[in-house]
């Protein structure tokens, strides 16, 4: 059986549980918990030396890293991930996007706050967490206050991977009240079939 | 014919460029200066509104943005990127991990240091990069002390994308004779038919 290796209140980690139970396949949920240091002994080093999670094994003993890549590998073929083109095209960037200028400040400050009680001591690294989460969510806003979904054609990967941590943005003091086309494709998204919230 | 906006010192920049020109594709390279407020004019907002480069406008007009999916949007049916399978999504675990674990301390070292000249008013920033860009170089050299190129099967986008800041990152104080597997891989993507280096 296919074996993920993930921390339950991670987003990361609930995009590869998410996109597997979506696409029809069994796995085994393996507990990895980095703030014990779980992700550090040398059996996890040798699974992904960057020791992170989430990690996926499959059944042949192929190592899968990397959130987005994961989501990727098992929506191909399926609707959750469109052909060649410009539309798989705009999903890329979404997933860039989402790893480069949203969930370094969105999941950060949601850590930091509600994970690590360091509001105060790290006060300065969440002021620029709060205004670089804001314009992500800002960005977001413009696409989706006049659409339903990340990218033309139906929910795709993208929702997926931002719908990870925008979910729980209000973990990290972010308020989707100011973001009404955000605050409406969270319920969205919420209620497609087989999705399910982050244990947090 | 197709445009670019890019700056020509950026490693992101030139994945456009270095895409275009390896499939073949013309294109109007316009330069635009982040430095000089280039990509913050409505008219550029316009384009992407998150105010980054590289933008590739093409013929129809459809916008692409975010360095790595450009690279996969030219890429996709040519030897650069594999067909949907692991070794694809091996590419893009590469892609990935470069604009989460890479770019943000190697790239943004090369830029304080080299083109900013704050090696003084940066010193506690700097050294966070020193020790995360030297942690991306060692993951890059556990793969690349026992293989050509990072993918299995020949030179791929995550060459390209992985080359952009690597090849420069003694503008960031990184020291490549340290890693030699990593430094061996650099001449062998310099030396591939079409590749040129970043004006820098």
């Amino acid at each position: 059986m296919i074996k993920v290796y993930g921390m339950a209140v991670s987003g990361n980690c609930w995009k590869a549980a998410q996109i597997l139970g979506l696409t029809g396949h069994a796995f085994e949920w393996i507990e990895t918990d980095t703030t014990r240091g779980d992700t550090a002994t040398p059996a996890f080093l040798a699974l992904n030396a960057q020791g992170e999670v989430p990690v996926v094994v499959l059944e042949d003993g192929a190592v899968l890293t990397q959130s987005n890549a994961i989501l990727a590998h098992f929506a191909e073929a399926t609707p959750w991930l469109p052909p060649a083109g410009l539309l798989r095209t705009r999903v890329l960037q979404w997933l860039f996007w989402e790893q480069y200028s949203h969930e370094p400040y969105i999941a950060v400050a949601r850590n930091l706050i509600t994970y690590r009680n360091q509001r105060v001591s790290q006060a300065e690294r969440l002021a620029v967490c709060a205004t670089r989460g804001n314009k992500a969510l800002d960005i977001m806003e413009q696409r989706l206050c006049g659409h339903d979904f990340l990218v033309d054609g139906g929910p795709t990967i993208a929702d997926l991977a931002l719908y990870a941590y925008t979910h729980v943005a209000h973990e990290g003091d972010f308020d989707l009240a100011r973001v009404p086309g955000v605050a409406g494709w969270v319920m969205r998204v919420a209620s497609l079939p087989g999705i399910h919230g982050l244990r947090s």
